[in-house]
């Protein structure tokens, strides 16, 4: 139930409309989904949430698919159903095979479940992880 | 603060000893940490556990690499500092460098302020992502 | 998918009967919302939750606007869809505007990411915010 | 327990000196709290988080200081410590009172509560709470 | 929106058709909900999970209706919609009557309140309650 | 790190003196904890508050030791140390046995772990787990 609907392109002003057509040359496609859509109510916010988004989910020291799988990761334990959906189609459409998807999911419900075990106990940490990595 | 104690070698039953022994060969190290000593408290918790960690965690369809970035990704979200801590240090050991765990904590903090934009707006899944994966 | 059905006018003892009598009154308004008539089920339970409520969001050091928008805010963070709408709406009838509506979101989705930055790089409190506040 | 350790002003590189300097002007203080020194370590997200906060911070629609309690709200609810500190500083500078924190507490606090009793019964949304805002 | 869909018997595999039939053997029934027909598609989660769940909510110390309260706690607290729904029937299956149900869940509504109280004012824990269980 | 100190007994008002008289003769012990020293602070959010946990934590339908058990549950879930420790404190004094605590945290690591299954999969409820309870 959406709170604002998705705008059409010839609803959008000058700004949001500028960040459109990154959206479209970035990823290659016509196609812009309801998230830009809705927030393109906010044209800042539009802008603004792009770009961050363009420049963290770029290729880096982490290649484009696993940060996809973070992604998703992140998204299935808040229970965002619009975020899980969007972005398992983003890692697919970046190579995720369905049996690394199922073991994503793996991989997510034990960190959840071993989450809990460590914080109903209250477990120390082991002093040898306790330093700074740098 | 811990609720139980972390157990001492010479405190583990036959069961945890053996988990133990299994932990030690299939890491290669003779350190057990903290969190499989306090589940030392209840074998067949440990033993479950270890045993699903073990079969989650082996390389699959996904690297081990891969794998403790998603279970970092999960505790950081969860907030649990144990998970963090140790997950954290397993990634390092397999290979994770500084880029890529600062690279990590902006994709995790990039995925929950965007999680919260889809469901503030209530934004409704696009026709296009509703399809099943397989 | 309600797991009890809201209940009717007619279908509600006396001391739910009361309830609604003020809810209705507080409120100037006949309409009685889903989450009492569901919660009209549990008598005890309604008077409580409606005395709390109407306590906690009554004027007071903070106008019932921003007692509003943390209401909100707390439920997108939460992902409870139900709380979004019903608070939005309620925000809105209290004079929140769309810039307002956007704004808040903008908060939450920064408070969220954030709060996992410092969370994922566990950042020590700064000796000066270590203080109490009274 | 920082993974990364607060930077010092003489280990900047150029683009979290320029950050900084701007943080400073901003806020009008020479203080610059571990948040951003830890966040110094990846000088891109550093610029990116600071301009976002700048941006999404600053009076608009909604005022400093209620988007300090909003700010809050969130932190609490997700249990960020470091968070919850520096913001209710923030929002004690920016002129929150005691009366205010402790009223702000209790919206958190009844939301967290009311939330759950929607989700534990499944309320449906109401008719008339399910029409878009704008 | 399933990502997968559940799967038919005739669908199954035999490592996946043996976790059905103990299935259906341990609960004396020849339904099998969707859970484990989407789990079906990854044979070892399904072969782990139920396992899991079979020793974990098999009677004990605990009783098997209490372990289900708790279920229904923890799907209630991380809102998933499937989660409450089966359970809930299941501690129904077991006995949970409706007045079980509505102090259920008025408990978990209040822990949910308390837990921010505690959490937002920081408040530190009393030391008689730091010593360790056992 | 706690925002406002603990007050002790001769800082209170009427309102908040009462208040703890009632705690002392309803819990039969001279002993009043930090959380209700801090809310003191707030007292019509100290009455407020130790009023519903009075009548939600009563003997009713459930048990007391079972709904310290469901609120050990969703404080762990919440991952709140403070009510973790004085709530399985309280659990302890009623009855509840070591064995008890260990499958106690099992359910709680388990639910969360079948939580994100579902969710990640977004399993579609069952027809026949849709019926309202009542």
């Amino acid at each position: 139930m959406s709170m604002l609907p998705p705008l059409d392109d010839d609803a959008l002003g000058p700004e949001a409309r500028a960040v459109f057509a990154d959206i479209r040359k970035t990823r290659n496609t016509d196609y812009v989904n309801h998230f830009w859509r809705v927030l393109a109510h906010d044209p800042p916010a539009l802008r603004r949430t792009w770009n961050a988004a363009k420049e963290v989910m770029a290729p880096g020291a982490l290649d484009p698919l696993t940060k996809e799988l973070v992604y998703v990761a992140v998204s299935v334990t808040n229970n965002c159903e619009y975020c899980i959906h969007t972005h398992a189609a983003a890692a697919r459409a970046k190579g995720m095979t369905d049996a690394q998807f199922r073991e994503l999911i793996a991989v997510v419900a034990l960190a959840n479940q071993t989450n809990r075990i460590a914080i109903g106990y209250g477990i120390d940490v082991d002093e040898r992880f306790r330093e700074p990595l740098a």
